[in-house]
């Protein structure tokens, strides 16, 4: 099952370190993690996805929260949450190839953000299934690089 | 001095405790951290921010390549590159409030993403300064919650 935790941790070497020693000693893969501050620049928020079982994950949220760098634990796995990643994508596309890529970055909201001879590089945001579809699509003009910033979650408001 | 890393590394467990080991051994404090998949799934992109001297980074770097699970590492420093971060926040917002948040969306290019009684949650992405500029002028707005992904970085065609 895919778990989801927004973590707050105090700004400052080697908590990422500890963090992720802590998931990886389990054989744990994270899949998706960004790490940004606050508005609060002493405290940064860590959004982790990983794969696991359920008795395993509440044993890593403990341990989670009995780390000295940890603020605040919240699982997000069971809320309703706001779910939002970035992706920039370098598709191959000479003249007559970009307005069918224009075409593509249009339906899925996606802005064009440099333009080569030889390529296009588009930005888009949305749920990780959106950015997986974009890509899988562009996979026909074949993609000459890609990052995407993983995953980051707010609860929703009641 | 700001370094930008674009790792790709092996997608599996324990690859991004010993990146953040390297780093923090040396007591650098990753200000900024993206991974997500690649379209080859068993390859991961991150993309690294950190502060530090020169002289210390190359040594990190030739570290970074000498790691097994590395793929490529690609020092984006100094090089023309893309550069796009998303930001989730959440704001207090009564209906009075609320047009005025709005506006500053508008003006922004933020999407409004959630709305209740009693706040406004809006979704942008830019280069860092542009988020940092949209932070502080919400703070005038009582922030309650947010969460940046880090940078996600693409070297620029030429």
């Amino acid at each position: 099952m895919e778990y989801i935790f927004s973590v707050l941790v105090e700004n400052k070497p080697g908590v990422l370190a500890r963090i992720s020693q802590l998931f990886s000693a389990r054989g744990y893969n994270i899949t998706s993690l960004t790490v940004g501050e606050t508005d609060d620049p002493t405290i940064s928020r860590m959004t982790i996805v990983v794969d696991g079982d359920e008795k395993i994950m509440d044993q890593v949220k403990k341990q989670l929260n009995k780390l000295i760098d940890v603020v605040k634990v919240v699982d997000l796995t069971s809320l309703p949450q706001i779910e939002r990643e970035l992706l920039l994508i370098k598709v191959n596309a000479d003249k007559k190839m970009r307005s069918e890529i224009i075409e593509i970055a249009e339906i899925f909201r996606a802005k064009i953000v440099d333009v080569s001879d030889s390529d296009v590089t588009l930005e888009a945001t949305g749920q990780k299934d959106k950015i997986d579809a974009l890509i899988k699509l562009l996979k026909g003009y074949k993609i000459k690089e890609l990052a995407r910033t993983g995953r980051s979650c707010l609860p929703r408001s009641e």
